[in-house]
């Protein structure tokens, strides 16, 4: 007989005459005559509440049927005759596929995050964790779909790289070399990198930008979606060493095209969790995050303010407030800053744009026509409440000589990026992109505050456990 | 005013009078009184073809629209004079954004692959290339819709991790030490790994399995899509040292559910391709694999063929043919034996199932009843004609005693897997699961005959530029 799942049988249109549920038991309760059991197989945020009667032949196997075991129950769907179910199971046939004794970790409720942070093998059996790990998966295929449904093709850009995309951070080596016995170059001195896998340095990818340019210059609309790393010793419950990102690329676009796409792919990523997870929110609006159902709507409902960062920059002076950081035209704008912009200043969600050349990336555009020790380049973040910046992006640097003053300012080396370059020598297009870090939208779209809680298994100083 | 990509106005249902055009010149051919440019923008394999005319008082730019430049083109849609296609456009402004001058490598037809794979930052450009990469973001796209429409939850398993998943094969260290200098330990000799950025080795995973089953005994359907890494030294057509890897795994779930499962998950890939990208196929067809279109039809219409380990080798051994590799009960099937059976003897795809245990891995379900000395597991193998073994699997031992003596079968310290154990300690459920590598899919969808050739930037070794 075919499984239903518990989602489909909470969405029964009917009774039925035979259905067949499997899950864990999550609470049993014994009267005299039969047992409740809360069946939850995961499909859901809620489980289904099964009947067995004591007159049952099989009624001997509930004493087995613990907090964490795996059931099977045959039985019939029927109107529920308690509150706060249509739907109830009475069992016709009752099996305990797999016990779990009293040192399943998961009995009691009231574990701290941390805790289950150190049975992550388990905590996605919890309610908290399975409505977060089923609104991640829900997400990931709704950043497919929204791009998909435009045009854009999925790109893997590689994770294994030899080149340092931006020198946005510190990189994890990656080496089949013996660290104990490494080859040694022939002076004695140094380590032999020739005679490594890929017969030289090679690190983990901290973006696939610079490669989804190579095929936003061939494909047009283009994205990635894929793991991203730092070698950053930065314990906050904001950073991983581990985290997936998603990076448009878009030919023959410019800024605006860009903050238009940016805005579009937000709203959409919150749309999409309301209609599809609309259970697992409420759940983190009434135990995680009381104000996060608002703060979503916030989001989708007011239009996005658009802010240059020099008009930014006036707007904070201006605010009568102390900052922690001093604001500054040059300097970058701090979360402190961010949060005063969209929450008390705009009360809406922000895109600051045009930021001073010198603290942005060396590929991005420089703006037309500003005046020298204002330099700006055409870089956009997008502020939402409660986090700041979510989405960090630019219109890229096309042409052939304002790429290479860039990267003569920044000290790059220009042989390193020579098919960079290349893509700006034959038939250079103006083109645009940006990054949204995934783990970052899932904490702003659950209220979850620590990313260790929205990642699988986290990989973060000190941990690599799983 | 609004682009429109080539795909959609080559599926225009009228003309229309004011159209924006942004691609790449693919050729030109200039007459008296007019130039033919035949406008690519990667959204599909074809071309619009442009007409400007020589009384445009743009017409002095077409001289710079060489093979590889990027161009504009304001025009009306009006219905083709000339065969071979439905639609062409007449330029009313036409402004070429970058130029190619004649350096441009793509330039001449008849390149390589080898050479191609030189400059894999220009090749999406090419006809074959741009096909293979629509082709793989489609089926990317394909794989999250069979799954998420079947109630599969998506899971990001770990990509650096500190345990080995299966001994699958060698692994590439993650490191943030200093290979020329790292720490040492206590007595000096050996380096001191607690240093090390996550506090222990790690290293590049090899499959998401493991953790993919911690999650089916949660959320009961669930699959992986990731990359995955091997550090093993074989420069072949068919082995990439980065690839990625699909990873269902299903709860409640048997060896006959498995072989559904991987079944339909096939064919729909196939039909998909079929469906979606039905000019890139046929392209394939035309200059890759002239058996290409017969093959997939082959594998979506004939019915698959489930065939035991142990029938298999009878029908080996009774085929009459010489093996390269001998055939015995208790090796492994090799390509030429998996091949006969699927393009000579059944002459349709078959899933090979049950499985000596002895060379299978740990975590595969032992067989009931087997006799000692003929004992197998679960697992299977798909094959399909022109590749072999596309989709390896397996019920996984959900019985702790048994996966105990598996694991000291294989000779594993249990204490490397407590929570792979404690799975089977709480809550145990039988389930099953398989893995289809990505570009070997791709291959078969598309004829390439080289894994190089289905990545964007094939990681082999002593390769990872890009």
């Amino acid at each position: 007989m075919q499984r239903t799942l518990v989602k489909d049988a909470l969405n029964a249109t009917a009774s039925s005459n035979a259905i067949l549920l499997q899950g864990w038991v999550r609470t049993r309760r014994d009267a005299k005559a039969f047992s409740f059991i809360e069946l939850n197989d995961g499909s859901c945020l809620k489980g289904m509440q099964v009947i067995v009667d004591a007159t049952l032949p099989d009624y001997g196997n509930v004493a087995q049927a613990n907090t964490g075991a795996s059931i099977e129950v045959h039985g019939k769907l029927v109107e529920s005759k308690g509150g706060g179910q249509k739907w109830e199971v009475v069992a016709e046939k009752f099996t305990v596929l797999g016990e779990a004794d009293n040192t399943y970790p998961l009995q009691k409720k009231g574990h701290s995050l941390e805790f289950l942070r150190e049975i992550a093998h388990l905590r996605p059996r919890s309610n908290l964790f399975g409505a977060v790990f089923r609104v991640r998966s829900r997400l990931a295929y709704a950043v497919h779909q929204f791009f998909q449904e435009r045009s854009f093709h999925y790109v893997h850009t590689p994770i294994v790289t030899a080149s340092d995309a931006e020198g946005a951070g510190d990189m994890f080596r990656v080496t089949s070399l013996d660290l104990a016995n490494p080859p040694k170059t022939a002076d004695g001195k140094g380590v032999d990198n020739a005679q490594d896998f890929f017969g030289k340095k090679t690190f983990l990818t901290v973006s696939g930008q610079l490669e989804a340019e190579i095929f936003a210059s061939a494909l047009s609309n283009v994205y990635t979606f894929g793991p991203t790393f730092r070698a950053e010793n930065s314990n906050t419950s904001r950073h991983a060493a581990e985290f997936w990102m998603i990076e448009p690329e878009v030919a023959f676009c410019d800024l605006n095209g860009n903050m238009d796409l940016a805005e579009a792919f937000v709203k959409h990523l919150i749309r999409d969790a309301k209609e599809h997870c609309a259970a697992d929110l409420e759940f983190f609006g009434k135990f995680v995050d009381k104000d996060l159902l608002a703060r979503l709507d916030f989001v989708l409902e007011k239009p996005f303010v658009r802010c240059s960062y020099t008009e930014a920059v006036t707007i904070l002076e201006q605010s009568g407030k102390t900052w922690e950081h001093p604001v500054a035209w040059g300097a970058n704008l701090q979360a402190e800053h961010e949060r005063f912009l969209t929450e008390e200043h705009f009360k809406c969600p922000v895109t600051v744009y045009n930021y001073p050349r010198a603290i942005k990336a060396f590929y991005m555009r420089q703006t037309d026509g500003t005046a020298e020790g204002r330099e700006t380049v055409a870089a956009m973040d997008l502020l939402v409440p409660g986090i700041g910046e979510i989405i960090g992006g630019s219109q890229r640097e096309e042409r052939l000589d304002k790429l290479r003053a860039g990267m003569a300012l920044h000290q790059l080396n220009e042989k390193d990026y020579w098919w960079y370059l290349d893509l700006r020598r034959y038939g250079t297009v103006p083109h645009a992109g940006f990054g949204l870090g995934f783990e970052r939208m899932l904490m702003f779209v659950t209220g979850v505050a620590n990313i260790r809680d929205v990642i699988p298994f986290a990989r973060t100083p000190g941990t690599a456990d799983f």
